[in-house]
């Protein structure tokens, strides 16, 4: 596999449509069909209003906020989320993201290759 | 380790004090410290006339610029990077970034843990 540079907008957005899921959609950035051994880069979109599934799973994320204002709910608290921050949320912990704001709430969210 | 939520802007910025590098400050937004396992996710910083290392190594990069414009040099080819572009860059390539804009260069770069 070689070098690949794309601009994100170009990248297919698709709805999640995981149960428990709102007004969500992924886009895939960098996967193994690119050449990625180790982790992927996914960009989140959510409406006002939707948020992703309330659920656990034994892999982390790792989370830097673009664009909008929400929530981070982790293990039953909740953390505000604005550009220019950034989360490690470790495996086993039951999380969700929630736009409470007003605005798109963009973010990438990278996971390991299982 | 737990959950890590946080305002980028509140992380250490270090100089990149590699040879060959001009004008290149890093982040360490997440680290094996807050027990990440699989990937560390760093933020950089080049100035306009700024460069990082031209080099190559055996693991890859997964980037994302948030901010200005400028140059990804692989293997002799130059590519342009705005903000919403994206990169995977494989192992083995050399590989340099180019501030060659008028207004800092800031893109995330995540990397394998080793």
């Amino acid at each position: 596999m070689g070098l690949k540079v794309m601009d994100s907008r170009n990248v297919v957005q698709e709805d999640v449509t995981t149960p428990d899921t709102e007004k969500t959609k992924i886009q895939w950035l960098i996967t193994q069909d690119d050449g990625a051994k180790n982790f992927m880069m996914r960009l989140f979109e959510i409406e006002p209003g939707g948020h992703s599934p309330l659920h656990r799973h034994d892999w982390e994320h790792e989370i830097y906020v673009l664009e909008g204002e929400g929530k981070l709910l982790f293990e039953g608290e909740k953390h505000q989320m604005k550009p220019g921050y950034f989360a490690f949320v470790p495996e086993g912990g039951e999380h969700s993201f929630i736009n409470d704001g007003t605005e798109k709430l963009r973010f990438l969210c990278l996971i390991p290759v299982k």
